[in-house]
């Protein structure tokens, strides 16, 4: 139901994915005639690997968390998230209200051990051609340096999970490189996570800047909140800057027109390339499952994608990998397990998982 | 002598700018047998516009502040910022540590009235066609409420004096639009913008996002210096990587290469357009003196647009405008002036730029 366009996005890529995803079941949560009039558009309201689950509340964008926690107890939102909870579902996506699904996935499903806060884990791409794994990016606007401290841990058995690299490089995002440099928060972050390095629980670079999310020299890159959503959306607006720049450019003269439809496959690979759609779907990291947020402003094919990584994650059963992870670097770390919320539901995500 | 590469980038550059700039005087400050090797390589050691002055000592990118302001007295960037001071010129540019200069600047020049941090203001396109201006863009990673609420008003300042628009729409970078949005430093901050805006002081559009660097819906935009920072760096990075994806895509077959050759023109301004060189200087903002900053890794080109940055500034008696705009905001305002570092020094700042 949410993000900005609702159902006449999300349930045509739902269709598109199946297309492509012979092994995928799609739960479809939210008010049932509104979705199945979607469905009926797309001649697929009997599609075999499609049901409607029933929920007659949403919660909307600019709803408080109050709102989504205590007073919308019916949202597809949180009828979602109980799929996840119950072993009904392997993983949930949204592309609604960022701080309600965080709020609703965190009361529900609990954090792993040893995470006080969970986080946003975005994917960048950069220059030597792999993916730059960037968090937090927007869950937790004020930090403190132990939570930077967990992040960079998620982050690395994250990283090692998905693309099976098993020392991932983890840099501290900050102002310049030498330790003097940075605020309070990253100095004593900073501190921490040179202790993980002598432990040898973390390969920790050290600092790194702003650039260093583009140039590859990380694999996990590690920011409060506030800094990685600023950050994150002045990378989208500068990307949408320079599409419509090259566009306007290449329609400014008949040559530059001809060039432009001579070089038209390599443009549209740069548009590819530089297409944000393609990393959209960040991971909702140290929670006791699966949920994956979509950008609001999410097309079909960027929501595509969103489930597309929820797919992945699941196939390459990255909660059972995490909470392994987590609690070997939490061992090695020397941190005291069950300071935190919750129990025993770890092992009930990775049966879940083998479902 | 500063910056990444020293006297080779920064004297070619200083030669550019005088053959376009006729009314222009330059005094270059650093060791002299360096300054006039260079100027010889040029054959311009005996430039009628071009003065050496020496200084024996050099601050490197990663001297400690301690090892600026005390240490190194004789430190070409000392001896620049005291010709401000001393008013012998109008205003001084440097690819230097950017702390060092800052700390230097602020210990010699003084803060104007009511300003007690001085912010860096850096300009940015937007999709509107015009320049954004974002401040604080690194001078201060740990901000109170207040410095926000003061660089708000001397980026109106310095955007009203310099873009000749009475009253600049300025925003306050945030993770959201909404008030309850943010962490606590913007929540206060916010508070204190509402207010200027209820006094008619500042035409203040409240919370504004990353996106919103770049569509051209403010003039202004405010966060503290360690969300500028890694946001400025972050751009740089992704313009970087766009240019060489769109480069080598464009030489990747022979069709692509040919429409690039046609469209040339058209891909020559595309690259003019986001070629971070052009908006390079920045102005150190809230001195009793004009202080630029120049990126370290500046080459020939991008140090001469940070001359011109400069040379506008003197143009259009920036300084006398801000003094005279923050004196009116503050009265408005209602702020006591006098609170902060120094006296007169304003006036000579002005009339200095009579000269």
């Amino acid at each position: 139901m949410g993000g900005d366009w609702g159902v006449p996005v999300t349930v045509p890529a739902c269709m598109a994915f199946l297309k492509q995803e012979r092994d995928v079941e799609l739960v479809l949560v939210g008010v049932s005639d509104r979705i199945l009039d979607q469905l009926k558009k797309l001649g697929s309201e009997s599609h075999p690997r499609i049901s409607i689950k029933h929920a007659k509340e949403v919660v909307e964008m600019d709803d408080p968390l109050e709102v989504a926690l205590r007073k919308k107890r019916d949202s597809s939102m949180r009828v979602a998230v109980s799929l996840v909870k119950d072993d009904m579902v392997d993983a949930c996506v949204s592309a609604g209200n960022t701080g309600a699904l965080m709020a609703v996935s965190r009361y529900l499903l609990k954090t792993l051990p040893g995470v006080d806060r969970p986080a946003i884990c975005a994917i960048l791409p950069n220059q030597q051609g792999g993916p730059t794994y960037a968090l937090d990016f927007g869950a937790n606007v004020d930090c403190e340096a132990e939570h930077l401290h967990q992040f960079a841990m998620m982050g690395a058995a994250l990283f090692a999970s998905v693309e099976g690299k098993s020392r991932p490089r983890v840099g501290l995002l900050n102002v310049g490189t030498e330790e003097i440099k940075g605020n309070d928060l990253v100095k004593r972050a900073g501190a921490l996570l040179r202790t993980e390095k002598e432990n040898g629980t973390l390969n920790y670079l050290g600092n790194v800047e702003g650039n260093n999310l583009f140039d590859g020299t990380c694999d996990v890159i590690v920011c409060d909140g506030f800094v990685g959503n600023v950050t994150l959306k002045a990378i989208e607006g500068l990307g949408r800057f320079f599409r419509s720049a090259l566009l306007s450019s290449l329609r400014s003269s008949m040559f530059a027109l001809m060039g432009s439809l001579l070089a038209g496959s390599a443009l549209r690979s740069i548009r590819e390339r530089l297409n944000p759609s393609r990393f959209n779907g960040a991971s909702m990291l140290g929670l006791r499952g699966l949920v994956f947020k979509s950008h609001g402003s999410a097309d079909a094919f960027a929501f595509e994608c969103a489930l597309r990584r929820a797919h992945d994650a699941v196939r390459n059963r990255v909660m059972s990998h995490i909470s392994a992870t987590m609690r070997e670097l939490q061992q090695k770390a020397g941190i005291v397990v069950g300071a935190t919320e919750g129990g025993a539901a770890t092992t009930g995500v990775q049966e879940k998982e083998q479902v």
